[in-house]
């Protein structure tokens, strides 16, 4: 397996996020914006590693897909908000128009809201092999990542530092609950349904927490750097909307050497982890060089 | 017991509301404005009916004030979402101005995406004297009646419906979605905590089902003959804002005749449930009565 494989998770998951959707008795145009975002591509990076821990830990992928359909719900029912004008006031995702654009702000809205809702609904059907304890400990997981203390926090916060300067260690904590958490998240759920033990736990957390700064380093990077096409947005926007990034705060240069210090700490944590390490170290490789 | 017992678990649920809501490290504006829709008032009847019915079980309150706190939240949730610009635009509630008239709409939605999220940390939050596989149970049952099929579902059918003129049948479908889902649940979280038999949940929820259905009549003839005082808010808004209400498709002498005929319907299905219903019998009758 390599990073490819790792990947090869991302169409078993779209599959059965369809499918999920699919199956539900609801009005078609929120079933439909519902749809859009969800299958409006993006890496899947969080199922895939939650469905990769899980089977470093000997489990079987099809036993959890629940689990990672669930944080990917929540991931996109975040995006979709996010946009919405009275946040971002963005019209543009992923290269095509943001949800709100194409089904009006009040679809939009309710489009998140059932989404963030069917992911514990998701999460909650689980498969027979999985223990309810463990279900129970993994959901609550889940809802504490994408609650108030940590990603909806991190809104609060980021909102709080626009058109403000702010130190490192500030875009740091916004960061932490924006994005980090519903990172870290995987490997807490997929340790908490293997039993995993604590130091393994532990390990896998920080693989994901060094991974998740490098990834949203290099995010800033791109802003600047990147090619419109391939990024399927406007580079500058950062800039043009003065918010505070690790670029404008650090500068390229430092920026870049620290996407490449973290990128080798994930990789030395989950290789303290696991020896069954590989697709996760070229995972980290990969993401540290991406162009979108 | 008698209603007025029942309202008793009232001031339980608010402490434990504020309680877990304060033990949080959120941003403060979050958590005010969080709390400050949390405890704006309102009957809190759907906890009530959730710890009445385990009561009636055999069950002890203590043992799932977090399902009902959790029910709670969701119900608060939905009203902040609802009052924003781009859904209903209400400036009031309950006689105070809405959430996001106070923190603007950028906190308010994300206050509301937190009151969701945390409803569900809340829930997962069991005591131990519960089992998890049916605190599972109990937790889809949320998810269910608060997502795309019910609650959520019912939301996009009423955006639909304005300005339209709709039949009795649809209308009941609205509400059915809109407001039936999230009081039956209380009946259906109950049960699955007390592990009640199949007659006695089906019993409980149709209960619920006439008790609601008459609830939300009463509610709209109250907009017709209310008291604005008493209601907290301006009379005659449904009329003004041309809103199907069960007053304006069936006029206000029927819709008081149907407000008692299922409250009839309520009572009886209680009183097959339970000998124990005095308090179920009483809550029926007295908001049936009710004047805000």
């Amino acid at each position: 397996m390599s990073y490819k494989n790792i990947l090869s998770y991302k169409s078993e998951v779209e599959k059965e996020l369809e499918k999920r959707l699919s199956a539900k008795n609801a009005p078609e145009i929120l079933k439909k914006s519902m749809l859009y975002s969800l299958s409006a591509g993006g890496k899947r990076i969080r199922p895939c590693l939650m469905l990769e821990f899980y089977r470093c830990l000997g489990g079987e992928m099809n036993d959890i897909l629940n689990f990672a359909c669930a944080v990917e719900m929540i991931h996109t029912y975040s995006l979709i908000h996010d946009d919405l004008p009275c946040m971002d006031d963005d019209d543009l995702r992923r290269g095509k128009p943001s949800n709100h654009k194409v089904f009006g702000e009040d679809i939009a809205l309710l489009a998140g809201d059932a989404l963030l809702t069917f992911a514990f609904e998701t999460a909650c059907d689980i498969n027979k092999s999985i223990k309810p304890e463990r279900a129970l400990k993994a959901v609550k997981y889940i809802a504490d990542a994408a609650g108030l203390e940590k990603m909806v926090g991190g809104q609060v916060l980021d909102l709080q530092a626009e058109n403000k300067q702010i130190s490192i260690e500030e875009l740091e904590q916004i960061q932490e609950g924006k994005t980090a958490a519903l990172l870290k998240v995987n490997a807490y759920v997929a340790c908490a349904l293997a039993n995993a033990d604590e130091k393994t736990t532990k390990l896998f957390v920080e693989y994901c927490d060094f991974l998740g700064r490098a990834f949203q380093i290099r995010d800033d990077i791109l802003d600047v750097i990147g090619d419109e096409e391939n990024l399927g947005k406007p580079i500058g926007s950062d800039e043009q909307m003065n918010k505070n990034t690790y670029v404008s705060l650090l500068g390229l240069e430092k920026s870049q050497k620290l996407v490449e210090k973290l990128t080798n700490s994930a990789i030395n944590a989950i290789k303290q982890a696991t020896l069954d390490n590989e697709n996760l170290c070229s995972l980290a490789l990969k993401l540290a060089e991406r162009k979108n």
